[in-house]
């Protein structure tokens, strides 16, 4: 992990997203596993679950649909695959273990056992509780006294590491936007340790080491500065869309902008000041881009969108401008210079729409334009989408769609080609 | 509907529940439907669901139950179409008009429009409203300040007649006992109208009527007496279990006692005073019979029910037992004679029970002695089961348990013969 | 309590209420007591207050805004003595027990002990448990294993009869609205019961009995018509606002303004549609009159109600206007013939107003015109007021208002003289 | 700040906390001021506050308890005071701003004018906004665009630096274990700052500088390892209680054990293993020392604490005792060599006790033995201690209680003598 590499021979050199559906070359996603059969009743919202998975027909469903993606020539990296690859590179283990098995967590007493037991595993097993999470009940040969202790501080499920479930949701914990990539402050305690996993993959596995960096290290503490990548979106032409939301802050959003301004990355930042709505959690809930010029929108949240300008400023300063009552969406056909946006609204009567926005039915991820994935629950979205000339897959929701997030949400973008 | 009725010649006379799982001959079921698209992530809490449904596909599932049951000669009729040939009979539209289409409820000034547009209907059409719920939108020729002082009262969803998706669960809203049934008054106010239909039923179509009804009725306000059927289970040999709930209240259960015992159709009624948990919201979620002496349970709820027995007393009274430390199968195998109890566990880790209970795991209704449905979900519970020997055949529960309720919930047995 | 009376030496026959700042002759007041000594930090949520109260200090500082209003000659009437003195007619303690010892609330099993405990208490302390609630550890001799199962079910606490501690706002349950009054019946089931025990006094005391009843009956079922006095003002020149809020519905407010119609007591009723917050509990929440034609406002929410006016319409029907975007306080000054009022806001910054309208600062209720009660701990609110010529007298709010009620809540005018 | 000081001409060498209940000598308290005008019912839960306090009337009661801890020879220091006389030290502006004023809190192009406007204050002022908060509003020259941003990302509160209205319970923050004091981790990151404020004073105040710091740097992530005062009383003979609740963990108990061994100041930790209950949120809620071998306790609670014994290892590791079942009042007389302690219980009945441990009734801060601070609205409590031999000195509790802290919450102790 360099702030500028130039070794074109590594593989990251030709990593790059240049728009939100040009044609997806490579792309990362995380199956479900261990960390969602660690999800109860008890503890879901916590882990900001809805509900719990049926977590191997959950398995089968996100299978299907990394087939279909690799069926369209797509190269589909998968976190637990990644992680492993990671851990077998010399330092990695040492490193992560370093930083997750510590006194502040694991608590004294336990560390030498905790460390021994995972240090015996093979890199895919210890990759499966990275992500998984490890409870005291796991580890054969933690000191009695401290085991009690633990257990009795919290439960039999007491956590030495905490599951993150919500890698399920790859888009969020790092965004490539053009020649490089965000490293992202989350804003739930709960999905801090994602980026701390993702900073290893960029940190030492060699098809990630030498990207550039431009904002974000799960190793310092941000504050306030929070980004998630379902708010995020680099549609081309040197603009990026950002959602202001509960998850991401203006005190993040102002770095990011000088963080691209200041590489050449990007020109503009349109941000898209979000209603304060549970429903409207990030920008992609409620709109996402079907084709070059195509958009598929919630219209009662998006016709509430506030929308500033973000330009580059005097002495590395970003300057702001306020668009006041100008739509969100003029304001996007403007700065990318795409003029007025095709826009395919949410179907059905008032029930309907609330119903599908809430299952993920604005939540597209295009693999070139015009044809995208989308939950097959959303079928009068979906039928909206192919009235309008839009090629629909439909990716079965009825587990995956519990975590209430789409194909955008569970698709990390690598290599995306502009699209215009 | 009478309270004792001697003419042999009405289908009804045939009507009983005599165990729990003895040939199931006759059920009322409640496909999901319009009530179930009126569910919104806004209105889902208030209507007691925890997230939306598929509807389309829910139907499909609950059509699958449905064909498996009739696959196996159970004659199974379903609320909606039960409702409809209710309201083909003399003055049934009219009594049920009559309550519903009220001053405190659809308010002055909107009566005769609404009940001039219900009146319009098909009884197909006018059982899909009474059961899903009629908006202000649906009533085309409301008077239009009416309309707007309605619609500024809460939104363009203000219901002139409240869906009640519940009906789903036609388990909890009367319950044959033996040889006659009740009317349940059931605890929140959002079901408070599915007994109102039922009494519908009961008082005019051709097969229901002249059933002997032990106890309840929608019309009377049996304040803090409520009994929800999901607690009730007529397990034989003169006995009945009953959950002590948070649903279903001493006050109903002394007073239900107290009418089968004057009725002679049951000897001793088993108390299972449950634990103030949400998670053991009636008894038939966490215990439930799949053969004759085979029960299923979630262990850490159903090791801390309390027992009390009642039984007849003097002059009509129901003499009350506290069972203190008995465990609560010991007592229900003693009363019931069947000595030792054969339980199977709800299976897996500390998590998976915990998700498998959740999932109604525990929820499985027998169509015979040792031949159960469950939800295809709980793989570790179904497998326990069918290990012991129980037939287990799976429903599909993708939609239909994110109400939180499997067969056992959706079923509300009508003939079912003796077990033991 | 009959529907029209005539007998001019009945006291009642002098009672009305015709403005909401004319001299205020008689009022309803209720100490705090028993009931609020029963209120836990477990169970203040279900009764509807935000925290417990000190007891003996709350009676202290209650008596002294008693004692206040006695100064200035108004005649001050205390619903535990009124209830009292109706338990000495003949008549009127069988009634109430009849309604109130009943299978439903106190459970077969239980009735006998329990009502015969209550026949041997006096009056007074009869009174006390009516409105402070009766546990079971309050009756000695219930049978043993029926309060096992009546302890069990809730805890030690379980209730025979539920405490009311929302009788200290007299406001809410009956409203003289000129000459005659209603019976409200309210919106959470914890404070029917108030409705109840005002019934006897109507029914029985000899000082109210013969009132004229515009609505309301606490047996009959309003069904979703609710209303609650703190939205109601009879604020003279045949006017009534209402406020249609969460707890008084559209419902309500047709039959009441068609009864009022009826009665020809009211000409039109000004309907408040208030915005979903819960901080907009009632109308007298944000909006009371100080004087003649001035009005304490939280202009946060004031702005954004939206105004109907109800008038009689043909064959006794119940017209209603939209008045679209007029200002609410334009519609008040338009149908009293005020004219336009004076108004004068919660007092302080962002932080500050919101904090005084939350402490009940908007509160106000007047003993004449231009001279109002309100908390001590208003002081900024109070200090405009003072600016604006109106004469402020302070109540000690410090255990009081931790109910979220002021003075307005905790006062039901019986006469009041006319302002304009 | 060092880990070890000798140099005894510094007033710190002074300091130390030998007891809960012997000879208080100096004391350190927050008066209630900006920050509590800053808490509104929409804000007050964020910052812990369960109402809005009259905040004029709390710093009055406030200054009555003061007024009689020097009444009776303590030396009680302020922590407006202390922080003004902090920032008047040379660089202790410059430390505290840097930490404050930073992009990921105020967001890059306000910072400038922020930091201007701060560092134009007195220290006074500075004092007030750092414990008060600062809102945007509160800055003159904030850029246009960049205020509309951070106003629409929130409203017009949003702050610059976020109000503590907690530091009025100093006891959490910082803790006197004998001859040293911890910096502790708070819980809530609403509290965070607390713990860089008091950093600051014990940096750069000359009385606290050169004080020994066993554990705790609030610029170091804990991670959940988080301890607060509350749960931590240093009773004498070598022995530290803790409560290991929700808010102090295992994490930190263990680490802070380690450094209290290694610096010779204690021999033993007993832990309070705490019922997950809200209302045991800290040990001192349900347990204080009235007089040396007398406690007042909530019994309900304290009877399911599970107690262990922690005692210094091999190679300065950590022994953990788990103390199984014995009484946790028993475990604390037997590590204390106080034998069997005298229990003075929560008073009144079932309702009332609830009611008094929520007042803090259990809450005493000794000034010397037997002789204690409580408030005033505990009296049931208050008499049994009376009864019982100890002198209780009331503070009023109307305003200052709504936070769930009494005094001894809202005293940190600096000197106290030993008491046996």
């Amino acid at each position: 992990m360099t702030i500028q590499s130039d070794d074109a021979t590594r593989p990251s050199a030709a990593y790059g997203v240049h728009s939100e559906v040009g044609r997806l070359r490579k792309v990362l996603v995380c199956r479900p596993g261990l960390a969602h059969r660690r999800l109860t009743p008890t503890t879901s919202d916590d882990l900001l679950f809805d509900d719990v998975l049926w977590v191997d027909r959950a398995i089968e469903h996100h299978a299907g649909f990394v087939a279909d993606l690799r069926s369209r020539d797509v190269d589909v990296v998968e976190l637990h695959d990644v992680l492993a690859a990671t851990l077998r590179v010399t330092g990695a283990r040492d490193w992560l273990l370093d930083r997750k098995i510590v006194p502040g967590i694991v608590g004294t007493g336990m560390i030498d056992a905790t460390r021994e037991f995972l240090e015996g595993l093979a890199p895919e097993q210890l990759a499966e509780y990275l992500i998984g999470g490890l409870a005291t009940q796991d580890v054969p040969d933690l000191p009695a006294a401290y085991r009690s202790l633990a257990e009795y501080a919290l439960d039999a499920r007491e956590y030495l590491m905490a599951p993150v479930p919500n890698t399920l949701f790859t888009r969020d914990t790092t965004c490539w936007l053009y020649g490089g990539v965000t490293l992202n402050p989350l804003y739930w305690p709960a999905r801090h340790d994602e980026t701390l996993l993702m900073k290893a993959v960029y940190e030492f596995h060699p098809d990630f080491v030498g990207s550039t960096v431009w904002w974000g290290d799960p190793e310092t503490d941000h504050q306030r500065a929070t980004l998630e990548g379902g708010d995020v979106m680099p549609v081309g032409n040197g603009t990026v869309l950002v959602g202001m939301s509960e998850r991401t802050s203006r005190q993040a959003i102002t770095q990011v902008a000088a963080a691209l301004f200041a590489g050449g990355a990007a020109q503009q930042v349109v941000v898209a000041g979000m209603p304060k709505l549970r429903s409207a959690m990030h920008l992609d809930t409620v709109m996402t881009f079907a084709d070059v010029d195509t958009v598929t929108v919630y219209p009662r949240i998006v016709e509430a969108v506030h929308a500033f300008v973000l330009r580059p400023g005097r002495d590395g300063e970003v300057a702001v401008t306020d668009e006041g009552s100008t739509p969100f969406l003029d304001v996007v056909g403007r700065e990318t210079g795409l003029g007025e946006l095709r826009v395919i609204e949410t179907g059905g009567d008032v029930y309907e729409s609330e119903r599908q926005q809430w299952d993920s039915g604005n939540n597209a991820v295009a693999v070139e334009p015009g044809v995208v994935y989308t939950y097959d629950r959303n079928t009068t979205t979906n039928d909206l989408l192919r009235k309008a000339g839009v090629e629909v897959i439909e990716i079965n929701g009825a587990e995956l769609g519990r975590g209430r997030g789409g194909g955008h949400c569970m698709t990390c973008p690598i290599i995306r080609e502009p699209a215009f």
